[in-house]
């Protein structure tokens, strides 16, 4: 229970500390584009100068690529840690016609504010930042030790992360840890994931004569690189959405009776996603029910193509190569390297002579679930419905966390949690991305709630 | 027979025309470059005046891109009528670095004429207006009445040439047609194509969701329109090159015994096209060898693909579109039109809800076959004897001509063989482009010889 004096001083002045959010959100901190690389050393370099200033100790950690900052207080042995994960680098604009701002000139319009970055994750980070600022205004302290993990390369696949997750392990040991890096289920309901999916995302390069052939004189004795593409692709999923590569589902966890018939629970808006995406919903595995499809079934994307002719320039050739990017997106207890074992015996029996096929890894990350009685699951669920004054869910992602399964790896925290308090509509890696003040202030108090909880549950617990 | 003074005056007087054909290989007639189109108008220019010079009656015609040159001399009705395609402008010369020499600054050494359309088609096109002009200059006439079609579009896929020969059909009335624009079989043996194959080319596009989407939110209840694109074509072909196209192989002509026995005793370079393409040839279709494949079996090709993430940044998303260019090359006795239509109601049939599938047809030209027995093939072969010294082989194009099909269509005449004088090895439509002088001669000898040998079948042959 967040402590009455505490709230109080919160909703008093949330406010007073959106000045430096729009500070921060000025910044333009694009990791994937290169005229951007100063700006976001110069976002780390501010945020570690407001962290110091709220009372945090922090530090920069140079990487190959941006810096990681780590900041903490309290360092009492005896009282339980708390790992926030967030980050401050923001995805590209993408085109600046799309808005109807300018994206890092923030506009606070309707008690929504307005700048990429808004919701992912500047101001998610910074109702943390708040909420450790007020309870030590407030307390003179925290109720529990409170470590911040922030990273500067989400955006950009966190090249970097692995390897100081690895180096730092001493520094990262928590009773549990908190990703602040996700959205609502709904913008009425409040959601605590307790799982995200693996990813195995693979480059495909099909090559085969040295040049590109014209494909009447050629077409009957020399193998096509493209007519080779299609068909392993063509071979890894049938219509029914079940994936072929022999092997793919061995390990797959089932979905619970009480995961299905929780989802099943869940409001699904068929009718907005098919007025926002103009194409109908519908489960990509036959069997299960799209919700099961999204949050607990692995599934495979053809994300990109490419090679010979290039559209609206018809040229009737046998190209050279052709290529295409494959991603898995896994669940536990399905292994990446081991899908890539299975992936690559399945498409070396189809390589035909004459034709090279050579795979690339480009991201590689684990599954994960909770149990959903763990205490992080519990202490965040109580946090959310006290800020949010309701009950959040209990839900998987199917997206990906890279950082999830490095922490649990290298430092052995299991007991993880992925949450946030921005809305699904929020324009997240979209045009006029935005964030709500209201939002931003329950994310103060769910993270005050959260540290509160954290403390109470371990004094309820007996010592480890 | 060519007359013995004629051959003489050939053999004497060819050298002095290659400045001629110098100064027409330097005009960069590009018609795929839109900087070069004034160039291409330069070149019809040039060859009109060229052809009025030699003594023939020539006329430009506007079409909506480049203009086609008719000329014609001789109008005797009782005389048989030779009519000669050619093409005028040229290929794009490529990557400049590709070249020892500029493409479009005409280089002679060790006997070889270097420059972009030195074979194709130009060089070869003023072996024909030289065998007229030494025709005229010794006998004071042609032997038949003489038509040239000289267009300006065939390396853009001859776009305006079916309605000019559609509106001036009478024009073209004709014993026989001889297509110079193809080459020897190899650089020791002549050949007359007595085929080639038909040509259906159709972009297949994919759409889905109205923008790109996230594969991990997405990935398990969105229909991925590259995933659709995949299993599409990956339908189209087994891996034994057996085309899968429900009715696909209903109106193929099969190969005869004694096309199947000829072919056999054509040499095939296996391993010079393994060394020139760095992969071995292989037949492409199961119980066909690699040259009935080439010159008598439909293919399928893949020619490019597109759609999503590029090669080198990973994306993991749902494309809201993917597409790809696919061709048939097709053999007597399959439509076009057909084809499409058994494709199409193919495709159809896989479409799944919540995705559209456009086809477009970007190429349509029939197969075509003559007879090996026809005048137009008698004739031509002993021309080729006479100009190379020995028999030429008889075979099919696996390549496809625009030129044949609308004039056996529109104006009636069914006599067509294709023929012409370089080599395999000359650059056609790569770096480096060549037409040996010697060839040249040749070419101007067999021209001769065709004219002569028309007219001597003719009186051969009672009247029709």
């Amino acid at each position: 229970m967040i402590p009455r004096a505490l709230l109080d001083h919160i909703n008093a002045n949330y406010r007073e500390s959106l000045g430096d959010l729009l500070d921060f959100l000025r910044i333009p901190g694009v990791g994937a584009d290169p005229a951007h690389a100063s700006d976001v050393r110069k976002s780390a370099a501010w945020l570690l100068g407001y962290l110091t200033r709220i009372g945090l100790d922090a530090r920069l950690y140079e990487t190959p690529g941006f810096p990681v900052i780590f900041a903490q207080y309290g360092k009492t042995p005896e009282a339980p840690t708390l790992l926030l994960y967030a980050h401050y680098d923001v995805a590209p604009p993408g085109p600046p016609e799309e808005w109807t701002v300018s994206p890092f000139i923030p506009v606070v319009r309707g008690g929504l504010i307005f700048a990429r970055g808004a919701v992912d994750d500047r101001g998610q980070l910074f109702s943390v930042l708040q909420a450790i600022a007020c309870t030590i205004s407030v307390d003179g302290g925290l109720p529990v030790n409170v470590k911040l993990l922030l990273e500067g390369e989400e955006e950009i696949g966190s090249p970097g992360l692995g390897a100081f997750i690895r180096e730092h392990k001493g520094l990262l040991c928590a009773d549990i840890v908190v990703v602040v890096d996700i959205l609502k289920y709904r913008s009425d309901m409040p959601a605590a994931y307790y799982g995200s999916k693996g990813l195995l995302s693979v480059t495909v390069d099909v090559s085969g004569p040295s040049v590109s052939l014209h494909s009447g004189i050629y077409g009957g004795d020399i193998v096509n690189p493209a007519d080779v593409l299609v068909r392993i692709l063509g071979s890894l999923k049938n219509a029914d959405g079940r994936i072929l590569v022999p092997g793919f589902y061995d390990r797959v966890r089932e979905v619970t009776p009480e995961e299905r018939s929780d989802f099943a629970a869940l409001p699904f808006d068929r009718d907005g996603i098919k007025a926002m995406l103009g194409v109908e919903p519908v489960a990509q595995e036959e069997g299960y029910t799209p919700l099961e499809c999204v949050m607990a079934r692995p599934t495979l994307s053809v994300n990109g193509l490419w090679g010979g002719a290039l559209p609206g320039a018809p040229l009737m050739i046998i190209p050279a190569s052709a290529g295409a990017l494959v991603s898995f997106r896994l669940v536990p207890d399905q292994r990446p390297d081991e899908i890539y074992r299975l992936l690559k015996a399945h498409v070396d029996s189809l390589i035909p002579p004459g034709i090279g096929v050579n795979l690339h890894i480009d991201s590689c990350h684990e599954p994960f679930v909770t149990s959903r009685d763990s205490i992080a699951v519990v202490i965040v669920s109580r946090a959310l419905e006290a800020a949010f004054g309701q009950r959040p869910v209990l839900v998987r992602s199917g997206g990906t966390s890279g950082i999830v399964p490095m922490l649990k790896k290298a430092v052995g925290v299991q007991d993880i949690v992925i949450t946030g308090w921005g809305d699904p509509g929020d324009g997240e890696h979209s045009s006029d991305e935005h964030f709500s003040i209201e939002n931003y202030r329950r994310g103060i108090v769910a993270t005050a709630a959260i540290m509160y909880e954290l403390a109470i549950i371990k004094g309820e617990t007996p010592a480890r």
